[in-house]
């Protein structure tokens, strides 16, 4: 099957670029000698999580109980699901693990601790430590780092920090300077806690700029990343990789064409390419997303997705170049703004190796 | 089962606020003597177009073959679907007629026109007419419209419009304005083909809220309208319903408690939520949804989510009000912005009854 016989909208994935992707990541995580712990919420794909883990320890990180449930039943069993957890969600975690999972948790909460704590079925969890993102976590000189550590006890499997304020970083430099500020948050509150007679084994950081741009990570066990292996226009803007390293787009088909107004119309609206704006705040605000050729090429220049309604993308062309040369019915791809976002609105890729061949369909699992 | 022991995040329907919006909608149509073709891109549910069905000719709208697929096989076969199609659909719209359906197809493109009336199965189209928003269609005097007409000769079923630049309108008298717009668009295209020879059988327009705010619809035969079957905060801005009328929120578990900024996290994020901003630039802007308590009740005031990551939800909470008394675990409701985006990120609905005890699950038709 080729490209253009497929029924659009939907994602390509093109499995030359996810395997440099994962290389790079993984010569980064050897160059500290920490652990690369993939995180699976980007791909969400067993076939991407089998090429993430080659070469690496086998643990993987997931965001959702469907998530976990996929993996387990696929034979992954070592994961943090690094969302906090909720004492509602337990049984079902310890249900995945009595089937053959290792499944740890993470929590912020003195009462969620202990409801960990006492679970019958022996659940091991992370203390999440805040670095500076205030989203969720402890502070590292917070009391409560300690009273939730004491609380899980026997249960206490770590500490994990997520430097998601990375994404309003523009710069190496700057991005350097959070990956340090990630590491030292998590760090140190391992050291409170060994300080206090606990045992830390994990010591777990990540995201994909911090992870590309730390110059250090002493005292870090492992690493958690997600985008790198696909990438996205946001991505490409920060730096963590170059855009033409962006393995996932939207394939879709021209419904409409309007040459007075330098513009035309495709298939892929805000439910295909999802309505996230994060290069809106970038050096390019690529809209909602960068429109390329069938074949991947750049060959519209900056032609963009200005305007996403439910099924249908506005792509304002490049005014710097003649209109394109295209009909109603044409494919065209387009590179996602937040890959995570893109891909969660499809249920499958359709895998390429560079060419438009398919040479392969692999499921995603969505939802919850 | 009750609301409390459901895995989240997940979605709530209130058949009862459906049946109301249903109601309503349909006194419309009535007043205006016109038919109601109801579009099912927000609720993609077989249940939910029998109820929206109930008292009406019988017609929907699409705006996805997978629906098309879904509603021909579930008996609903007179359909428009209002996307602008490509030659390379167009054999699996005839396999679906060929099935028993009755689709019709809309385009503004000469060469489609040509190909709709060339294929052998007999395909019908409308024109699709530019009432003002200039996203797809032809206006009523561009002297396409008559061309792609022509092109269609006996494949020619109506004209269409959707006066989608109502989204932009915010006060009653603007709306009712931009429906007159779309009348007078699609009336005005019907008459100039009828003068051209042409049989026009169908004038079709409509938005929730054009349909809504209408003050006369002469001449038009059909409205389409979809989001008025669950409202949102959005529409309800713009009047188009009330803010008790939402039937559709989004169920989710507190996971994580900061009093001090005097917010929660919640496990519903942008996937669960949606990324669409469309409140941004109403009176009162709600970020990502507004929250509620579990029964439905506005017990939080003006708590609203604030932040919304892939699977966390930052809860800014009412400075009003004292900090709420929640715990983790704890489920409140989350009212959408814009409906037809958030119950696209879900696969089903857990029916309730106007109280918290789920009453029946019904599936969605999501993707293509």
């Amino acid at each position: 099957m080729m490209l253009a016989e497929l029924r659009t909208p939907c994602l390509v994935l093109d499995r030359r670029r996810l395997a440099a992707n994962l290389a790079r990541m993984a010569a980064v995580a050897a160059r500290h000698r920490v652990a690369l712990r993939p995180h699976m919420k980007t791909a969400k794909s067993i076939d991407v999580a089998r090429m993430a883990l080659e070469g690496q320890a086998g643990g993987i990180t997931v965001s959702t109980l469907a998530e976990a449930r996929y993996f387990a039943g696929h034979g992954i069993g070592d994961m943090i699901y690094a969302v906090g957890v909720t004492p509602q969600k337990l049984d079902e975690v310890a249900g995945l693990n009595a089937g053959g999972a290792a499944i740890k948790l993470i929590t912020d909460d003195p009462a969620t601790a202990s409801a960990i704590a006492a679970h019958p079925a022996g659940l091991q969890a992370l203390v999440e430590v805040d670095c500076g993102e205030h989203r969720g976590g402890v502070t590292a000189d917070d009391p409560r780092l300690l009273e939730v550590a004491a609380r899980l006890g026997a249960a206490l499997a770590g500490v994990l920090t997520h430097g998601g304020q990375s994404y309003a970083g523009r710069h190496p430099t700057e991005l350097a300077g959070i990956a340090e500020l990630e590491r030292e948050a998590v760090v140190e509150a391992a050291e409170r806690l060994r300080a206090a007679g606990h045992s830390v084994p994990i010591v777990s950081m990540g995201s994909s700029p911090t992870a590309v741009h730390a110059e250090r990570l002493d005292g870090i066990t492992e690493l958690r990343a997600g985008v790198y292996m696909f990438g996205d226009l946001f991505q490409s803007e920060i730096l963590t990789h170059g855009q033409n390293d962006i393995a996932v787009t939207a394939l879709a088909s021209v419904i409409g064409l309007r040459h007075r107004d330098y513009r035309f119309l495709i298939d892929a609206g805000g439910l295909a390419l999802s309505k996230d704006r994060s290069t809106e705040g970038c050096t390019t605000d690529y809209g909602y997303g960068l429109v390329l050729a069938r074949d991947g090429a750049a060959r519209f220049g900056r032609s963009i997705v200005v305007s996403a309604y439910q099924e249908h993308g506005v792509v304002g062309c490049d005014k710097g170049l003649p209109f394109p040369m295209i009909h109603v019915g044409d494919r065209v791809r387009v590179a996602p703004n937040h890959v995570c976002m893109t891909a969660a609105a499809h249920d499958r890729y359709y895998v390429v190796d560079g060419s438009e061949d398919v040479v392969g369909e692999w499921e995603r699992v969505n939802y919850w």
